[in-house]
């Protein structure tokens, strides 16, 4: 017996509570889960922590995201933080704000995805917090992971390869798309291409999908991190331009980017080269792509190729740290130029200062 | 060199990012803290974990609440959690959605407020995340800790004695005070004694102090956890009517409370009694008292009152719990009375079904 149009301020914080409980398995390591003061479970070797926000209007529209896809982004954009860092995801905790006037069923919706993807990488779901918001939904998702020896942004050395796995700019791409018409139902598949004709429909999917859902390399993260392949990690999650920048910064060391070898989505170069815009620039500035930018030691690249091959997902080598004041060099037909950051920064500031995480 | 009046959106995300960094001293335990994509950190034992938020319009208003004391609330909620569980509190992870407007130096003081009460309890800082919010303040901390053994909500059985520390009503006669204009500022002075006169300050500032700076007796909950003289433990943040009925209902028993025996507070009472209020009502109903509400064998109270003397806190035996269907009656004037719960619903129902966290 559902009421899919009941809104939450006429079910109560009390059922909800108890609504969202009876669905969250019992889980391995989880000595006390969700409904006490708080959880006890157990870990082996470090903790691992990262959080991260989905605040309606700013991350995502509750008009263009389907909410069982807002729930397993919320999972993965934290999922990829403790990968990138060479972690093992566990426990995950999430704090809800929502407005009294959501139906129950989109919170359904929501813990739809955050339990399904919370099975596919091995999380339990074992805490949280419910709070009323005045208007705007809040997405708040801790993750506690756990592993041995943490890879640092700062790690990266002049001479190592700067790698990054996967491709790049779909996820930027499927932020226009959305302001175009293109939609993706609950379960993910393409209802609408927008301005878009029939024929574009395989590259539209796929560019939203890397936005509304997607999904970072956590096997090949870990058998990385167990291989002890990367001097350097971070994930891609404000832009290639930006979160290399970052990487130099800490590492005190500059960064050539070979552009020819960057690793540009072809779904999205598809369509940018359709509109007539510049797949490469989407590619190195997009941002949200939650693929791993690596510091790799060349002597073992070969290695981190073979490691690529096993688990299906591509890694490219698009450049070399070298010596010199943080800074990013692109190489391509007009020459040497250094990239500015063009990140996603939520207080932009007069002087255009990127990202950050 | 400060702009006390800048707003975030002149700073910048990156720029906060680093202010608030800048801030934040190293910690025992902490492996990498804040700015990588995950903070790595040791724990010994289980790992206990909780997640509570404060959202502005809901569990606070920016013109009434200090952001000093705000900063230091989001800790001592998420402190009370974890000492109710038999833990103790060691990593704290925070997340804030900030409107663009905000000035930075509110910023600065929620930090001053925050890392003073994490220097006081031996937390440290270790990560975070930062959004732009719409309009309105979100802070969502998480807190970490470690411990051997928790204590549940579902350990109470048939004779144990009901027992609270310190006393009761404070927090909410607060609210009530906050609304007829009375004030503290930023170090917790009373500036406004609100519609009371100046005989009454001493009363006006305890309870504002319990409302906006509520102080859980965190080494106590540490000792009874090391003798194991609970057998049940929650926190008094709904109010004494609703969490011992959800302690009843967890540990499938009953529970009688005397009245008379309830501690009410002092500071409460002499201005309830002023305005012809009900102070027993007030310390059964009221909420955020942030004590512990306990079920402890009658063989070992004697042993719980020792602790309560080393560590200056008071605890009281008010009642007991007996076989049967969850309820909580009251023994007062008017004979024994089942006592219905009035605590916070954040999404009231039509119902009036009571809180639960």
């Amino acid at each position: 017996l559902t009421f899919p149009q009941q809104r939450l301020g006429e079910l109560g914080e009390r059922a909800l509570l108890q609504r969202i409980r009876d669905r969250i398995p019992a889980g391995d390591g989880v000595v006390v889960g969700v409904g006490d003061d708080a959880a006890a479970v157990e870990l082996r070797g470090l903790a691992f922590v990262t959080a991260d926000s989905l605040v309606e209007g700013v991350h995502f529209r509750r008009d263009l995201s389907p909410p069982r896809l807002l729930g397993r982004k919320a999972l993965s954009v934290n999922l990829s933080d403790v990968a990138a860092m060479g972690g093992v995801s566990r426990y995950a905790i999430v704090s809800l704000c929502l407005p009294a006037g959501l139906e129950v069923a989109w919170v359904d919706s929501l813990f739809d995805g955050l339990l399904e993807r919370a099975a596919e990488a091995g999380v339990s779901l074992v805490g949280g917090n419910l709070a009323r918001a005045p208007e705007t939904i809040v997405v708040d998702l801790t993750l506690l992971g756990e592993g041995s020896r943490p890879t640092l942004r700062s790690g990266a050395r002049p001479g190592d390869v700067v790698a990054v796995t996967g491709s790049l700019g779909a996820a930027a791409e499927g932020v226009l798309l959305l302001g175009q018409g293109a939609r993706l139902d609950e379960e993910g598949d393409l209802v609408a291409t927008g301005i878009w004709t029939d024929s574009s429909a395989d590259a539209v999917a796929a560019c939203l999908r890397a936005q509304l859902d997607p999904r970072p390399p956590l096997a090949l993260a870990r058998a990385i991190a167990e291989h002890d392949l990367a001097r350097a990690a971070i994930d891609l999650s404000d832009g290639l331009s930006s979160d290399l920048l970052e990487m130099c910064r800490r590492s005190a060391v500059a960064a050539r980017v070979e552009g020819r070898a960057v690793p540009v989505c072809g779904a999205m170069a598809s369509l940018e080269g359709a509109r007539g815009g510049d797949s490469l620039a989407r590619a190195l500035h997009g941002g949200e792509d939650y693929e791993l930018l690596l510091a790799v030691d060349p002597a073992r690249f070969e290695e981190l190729q073979e490691l690529s091959f096993v688990w299906g997902v591509p890694i490219t080598g698009i450049g070399e740290f070298f010596e010199g004041d943080p800074v990013v060099i692109v190489r391509d037909d007009a020459g040497e130029h250094p990239l500015a950051p063009h990140g996603h920064d939520h207080f932009p500031s007069p002087a255009g200062d990127g990202g950050g995480a």
